[in-house]
């Protein structure tokens, strides 16, 4: 079995850049006899899903897959998409066994796959979520599953550093504290995700494209700019061909709205109020988080300057970090979020260290808000 | 050759806290036919060193070391110590051949012990320095290795900080940031070291011991203090039996010295000046690791706060960084090092990651400045 779910997971991860905001799943059939009979995964979105693909591939070699067990990495959709309920297709191929690692996150469609293949006479066997298949899927889609189940995107946040936590100079200089390993590493999380997220700030300060240059990639993510005054240039290097610009703004000009929505941009007014009603000038991020939930962003993923790092961290709105730290001392400068002064330790962010690894001479850190992941 | 000299090797490291300011050092004997016949270790300073040990312990086992092989992980002194010049005691027992690690560091001797071994018939082989069991053994004296050719102690810096690079809040508050874990970790490096550096800020602020409390050893490193103005309190709770408190000063104060020193300190006064020849009123910290090196100190181990850590940094005297980082944001507060903020990102201070472990739910990073070890 865990062969062919091994690949199963392996098609979904090595292939996880174009699904969103579908999830990227992989399918692999086989015999009890341990010989493969098809392999897919999910396509960009709107083309098959990875069970479909996986039958394609079968028949396309000659492989009858009658009697056959499929190893998925999400429960198989009962519903009509352009190609079809994947259950359907499994049903008619003759499949006599379905093995999933996790139920659909979606609570209004969890376990209408599963029925629907027994209802056929598909035996279906679920992997308990303490496996490290289960695990690893639920991973690789953790936006997804965030998206159906909270209704927001999970949101990471990304962080290149000196050892001694500096981001920029006081002068501002930050291009490159860390190496062209890591940035092609950064690369990579951004491939994954469904939207970029950055301010202001950083659009005026470093004119960034925040596309995804350096890894491959069939699909470039959104970006999203939280632009309270509306202050995003027409000339800004990130509009760019198969993206949607968002823009939040708090303050509203209909000039500037015009202007950018010329240019594609999608301009949203999610103005914040404070305790005794009186708007702060500021984008609502709680609001805006639901919102990109709605609009599909499956992993958000922050790429901002000090102060809106800080504010996101503040409330409680960023799920992950993504750490790059750069084997040098920059002294004092730029921190990584600006969360201001603790009056005490207990008061400070719990994070648990998920993973820690060299990426060329710098080390990346992903570390997650502890308890963040219980949905 | 490998098992034996490996065992060699992890004699020494697994022993490391006794023998400083002696290096410490591993012997194994054995035949070509894979048969153990001793092994040892060096015992504390003034003991007998590893050779001897080995050699012992195959007599008490009534194993015959004629013909045999020693393994050990520095040259065989030449030089009479309490039990005599180890080179003389493997050629008394029919040692064949001598397969050593390192040449001694010293430039005075090194060579020496080859040289009477190779005089008295036995063979002789050094390995490359860049076999892992070289480099193993010249890094666990790396200290040693260090006050042998550069005349001044090997100094590591211990610092223990949030994720964000925070070492205490602005209140002070920093007990504890990091784990239990991490903090037993600490007192091994704090172990292995000769003596154990820090301010008179955290003296004063965290009334310290700075011994080694939290892992087994049978010797207490050395302290030191810089105390530029002779401020130490005669209560401090670092006076323990078994180690001398080195107090550097830099204003001079007669009573006060007569009251440190009836509690067995050492009160050494080294003055800095400006470029202009005026007192800066705080100790020459290049001065004193140069007189340190004079007193034996091998490995200073440094647990300060962020001024004295930020001068060390500044002035090039720190070798190594052992940083915990534990898994939390703690916003704004004291940072690593008092380094200031830099005009350019090329000013920072280069460092290589060698080692990045967890340690319970911290991550430890061991850094070392570029080139420093090459000596």
């Amino acid at each position: 079995m865990n062969t062919f779910m091994n690949l199963a997971v392996e098609l979904a991860t090595s292939n996880r850049f174009a699904p969103p905001p579908n999830p990227s799943v992989g399918c692999a059939i086989g015999t009890p006899e341990s010989s493969k009979l098809g392999q897919g995964h999910t396509q960009r979105a709107g083309g098959p899903h990875a069970e479909i693909m996986a039958l394609r591939d079968a028949a396309g070699k000659g492989n009858s897959v009658v009697g056959a067990t499929a190893y998925v990495t999400l429960e198989p959709c009962s519903h009509h998409g352009r190609t079809g309920p994947c259950c359907d297709a499994l049903i008619a191929a003759g499949i006599k066994k379905v093995v999933a690692t996790n139920l659909d996150p979606n609570p209004l469609v969890a376990g209408q796959g599963f029925a629907r293949l027994r209802a056929a006479g598909v035996e279906v066997e679920v992997l308990d979520p303490t496996d490290p298949m289960a695990i690893a899927s639920r991973e690789l889609n953790i936006g997804f599953f965030s998206r159906m189940i909270r209704k927001t995107p999970w949101v990471r946040m990304k962080v290149a550093a000196s050892l001694d936590g500096t981001t920029a100079l006081n002068n501002g200089a930050s291009q490159w504290i860390t190496s062209p390993e890591a940035r092609a590493d950064g690369h990579t999380w951004r491939a994954r995700s469904c939207a970029i997220l950055t301010g202001i700030g950083t659009v005026l300060a470093d004119k960034p494209r925040l596309d995804v240059r350096l890894v491959e990639t069939s699909r470039q993510p959104h970006l999203v700019v939280v632009d309270s005054d509306l202050q995003t240039p027409l000339n800004a290097p990130f509009f760019i061909a198969g993206r949607t610009v968002f823009i939040y703004a708090a303050i509203r000009s209909d000039a500037r709205q015009a202007a950018l929505e010329a240019l594609g941009a999608k301009v949203i007014y999610l103005p914040g109020y404070n305790a005794q009603g009186q708007p702060t000038g500021k984008v609502d991020l709680t609001a805006m988080l639901t919102d990109l939930g709605q609009r599909e962003i499956n992993e958000l993923h922050v790429e901002a300057g000090f102060k809106l790092n800080g504010s996101l961290v503040r409330e409680g709105l960023v799920d992950e970090f993504v750490v790059y730290l750069a084997p040098k001392l920059l002294g004092q400068g730029a921190g990584m979020f600006n969360i201001g002064p603790l009056p005490e330790l207990a008061q400070g962010v719990a994070l648990d260290f998920k993973s820690t690894d060299m990426v060329g001479p710098d080390l990346r850190i992903v570390a997650r808000v502890q308890g963040r992941d219980n949905f």
